[in-house]
């Protein structure tokens, strides 16, 4: 029996494992195998130039910083596994959790198996992704490709409205491309998106396609009203069309929200399983940010740590 | 008038403005001189190694990681000034800042002015600062020098009595010094600490001293009842007397807790005053994580570039 099993492997998984390890708890961390629709360490492994994570005044790449925290990680003495966790139980400590090859206890379970930004999946989507196709504009807006340049944003949620707002700082036109004819967003947001002489919204269209040399250079769109395709120039696409947070192999035991987001108490990791904690994006559709999901890893393990104290075996 | 005014240097104060900037907005940072007693840069200034902040998996020093953050900063463009803020004007929009030698401006406000470590102030105790003594047991009693080694924690409450619990992983022995002859801490932390064979309570005890040759050596006690002083082996030394948040200059206008932490509304970096926004230390006692601090500076960004967008002026 482990102390703590930590499920996923983005920037919260690593944090809590780094810091659970450094208590003397031994841990041991699923990785995944292209669980969710991503490698090994998480969404972070499909960016690739990274400005904002504190620390790193020369730009990285998603991939090296979370190679650099695994190597971290394994040299506290963190245990990996690159297997799927596939389901779990819950019902009473230790705690069991199971792939398709083993299963592994403990006294304590994090939870941050992250969430995956939902995708239109259009003919040429995989060789643009991240090459002018984004799903956030708050993380990868500023970069200079983006600069003064048309931008496309999917989505009509307040979501969409933000990160076209946030968009229309950089670009030199926004267009939020829309399939309904009218928006999902609150009214303060659409009076202050359909304000913003940048932003213009494209009713009642949808994307079909997607195209370029290196980089992104045009969308193809449809006008589902009248079935006509065009031709619209742009550097980048930003998908505002929601996150599916991954808790299904949870089989529904942790209290989640109406979209499948774990459920904690505000302030701490805890969820509805006393000794189960969450970070990172499974828990959190606000902020979404490497920082932020390293900041609830480390706040997960510490609350572990304290729930194993209190609560020994 | 800028858009932000960030109050604070240390790692949440640094990850705000890079968000800030990054996302188009002007933004100030006053690094304080001085203030709360250590020097720009925040309390990591004060330490050595730093085995935990994810992404390093070789030791970063606390100047150095801090250096780092800042050079991040000045590239996304945000405006550093090296005095302490001294009061505000949260009356009306825009805030005003206040230092000794100017005032400044700002649609919104981010405190992030963290909390200082209390200590003793025994005659040879900045001789031994980070060098043997801590006032972050998570933080440092991992460390190599303090394996199996034995440890002093100063204070009676629930924190010390954690730290202690923490600390008995590593030393060989822990010692909590406790001036009177009962413990503050919960019933239920005082079980778990007396049950502890690793850990021996000094009733009735204070610091007096502390000695060694490059790095701390031992402590030297005294019997408050007895008046009796004694030399006892230590090797490291950590204070667990509480903390003191950075909230004075603020002159009571923003809700604090009994401590003068101020009070945030959970899950965001909301204080009492729409606009102003806390982040780090100052609005944390129970994380105090370099991360923590850094994943919330993130969010009050985020939250008061929202805000912004919500409330322009």
């Amino acid at each position: 029996m482990k102390d703590i099993i930590i499920i996923g492997s983005g920037p919260a998984g690593h944090t809590a494992s780094i810091y659970s390890a450094r208590a003397g708890l031994s841990t041991l961390l699923f990785e995944g195998w292209m669980a969710g629709g991503v490698a090994p360490g998480g969404q972070l492994t499909t960016t690739n130039e990274i400005e904002n994570f504190p620390g790193f005044p020369d730009v990285i790449t998603g991939p090296q910083l979370m190679a650099d925290m695994k190597k971290q990680a394994e040299g506290q003495g963190v245990e990996f596994l690159m297997e799927t966790v596939e389901s779990v139980d819950f019902s009473s400590r230790p705690f069991k959790v199971k792939t398709s090859s083993r299963e592994e206890e403990a006294q304590a379970v994090i939870i941050a198996t992250g969430a995956t930004a939902k995708r239109m999946h259009v003919p040429h989507e995989e060789d643009f992704w991240q090459k002018g196709i984004s799903a956030c504009a708050v993380c990868d807006g500023a970069l200079p490709i983006f600069r003064n340049q048309p931008l496309v944003v999917i989505g009509g949620g307040d979501t969409a409205m933000e990160e076209a707002m946030h968009l229309s700082k950089f670009g030199s036109k926004v267009y939020i491309v829309h399939r309904r004819d009218e928006l999902r967003a609150s009214q303060a947001m659409q009076d202050r998106v359909l304000a913003n002489e940048k932003i213009e919204v494209l009713w009642s269209t949808v994307l079909v396609d997607v195209g370029g040399e290196n980089t992104l250079d045009h969308v193809i769109l449809k006008n589902v009203k009248t079935g006509e395709e065009f031709k619209q120039e742009a550097k980048g696409l930003f998908y505002a069309i929601g996150h599916k947070p991954n808790t299904d192999f949870l089989g529904g035991v942790i209290d989640t929200d109406e979209d499948g987001y774990i459920v904690t108490e505000k302030g701490t990791t805890k969820t509805s399983i006393p000794g189960v904690f969450a970070a990172g994006d499974v828990q959190d559709k606000v902020y979404r940010q490497a920082i932020t999901s390293a900041g609830t890893g480390c706040m997960a393990a510490l609350d572990a740590e304290k729930f194993i104290g209190e609560n020994p075996m």
